[in-house]
């Protein structure tokens, strides 16, 4: 049996849902509530001392990081793949999940703007200021890379969902609730629309989860 | 011909000139001085909109991101493998590489610690601790793992070095600018001694490259 440890909320959970859905792998989902601090007791911390989500649990395997879980899962479930064959193909698209799962993402998270408000006593504009900067930045430079490609198609790589997909619309979900006006970035909205016109997205989206909250 | 388009002392670029060396690749590099902000010129937005290093060219191909580069040259160079054969122990390798490349790097890196400066008006004493903050917490989950797996050896995984060594050297010498108790780390700093024990390690330091300030 495979089991998720997340948040609904968490954007490198959201990736991992993706990803599980698109190879049509059942899962239990275990929930822990980042803003109550949930990650840091000890049941998350003997899966993953780091007491970050997502956890992946396939049998006796326990794995970390998004980006890792989703090509073990590429690489035990080939089909659909999720990155290309050749190699420059694979490290497009690898570049373009990094420029958002290392980039953007990581610079945004909760125990970041945690820090801003706690440590640094930024109110929630401020904070939210914060996260939109990395968030436009790296999404000029994105839609720059996207629309200036033959190899972007009707997804970020080509006609086929793939991993630099499963960390854009997550990226994006969360952009939206700093308010980031997405105007600039024709490129990465259509992608996004064919996203989540796909069942494997839609099920995975944050307020579809058994624990989402308004 | 392969260049490196990089800076001494970025960690991204340190990643990428150690996992050249490990391949046996000759190159030619590139410098763009960061803290002058020569990386958003034209010739490096050129090659990556995002006005990041490192960018790899190999003959017409263009690459960012480190870690999709260094995936590139394993797959295009597989001997010595900078991955394990087996899915489980791939993800493992990669969960411990990205867990100090996007979990602890991106929060530390030039841009962020520049706007913490300017824009939040924090001075160098509240940017090293910053840094220090999400140094440590990575380290000490970091050191929990190694230690208390059987899969690490001489190295991260095994008895070889691999993409997680190639993460983890860089990331140490950061730790060391901004003065990081090692201490408390002891697994960390004996793989780390290690690697730093093998030339293609000691080649990439930042002190050994032709653009090196003291």
């Amino acid at each position: 049996m495979v089991t998720l440890h997340g948040y609904f909320r968490s954007s490198a959970a959201y990736r991992t849902r993706i990803a599980l859905n698109l190879k049509g792998i059942a899962y239990d989902q275990r929930s822990y509530h980042l803003r109550k601090g949930e990650q840091h007791g000890p049941a998350l911390r003997a899966l993953n001392p780091a007491g970050l989500v997502p956890v992946l649990e396939d049998g006796p395997v326990v794995l970390t990081q998004s980006l890792a879980i989703i090509e073990y899962l590429d690489e035990t479930h080939p089909t659909p793949a999720f990155l290309p064959k050749e190699p420059i193909g694979r490290a497009r698209v690898r570049g373009l999940a990094l420029a958002i799962a290392a980039d953007i993402h990581p610079i945004n998270n909760t125990r970041v703007l945690g820090y801003l408000e706690k440590q640094l006593g930024l109110d929630q504009a401020a904070r939210d200021a914060w996260a939109r900067n990395w968030i436009e930045i790296g999404f000029r430079a994105l839609e720059t890379t996207l629309a200036g490609s033959k190899e972007t198609g009707r997804f970020c790589h080509g006609d086929t969902p793939g991993l630099a997909d499963i960390c854009l619309v997550p990226q994006v979900a969360n952009a939206a609730r700093v308010n980031t006006d997405m105007a600039p970035y024709p490129t990465i909205g259509r992608i996004v629309a064919a996203c989540l016109a796909l069942p494997a997205f839609q099920k995975a989206q944050p307020q579809n989860q058994p624990d989402a909250e308004p």
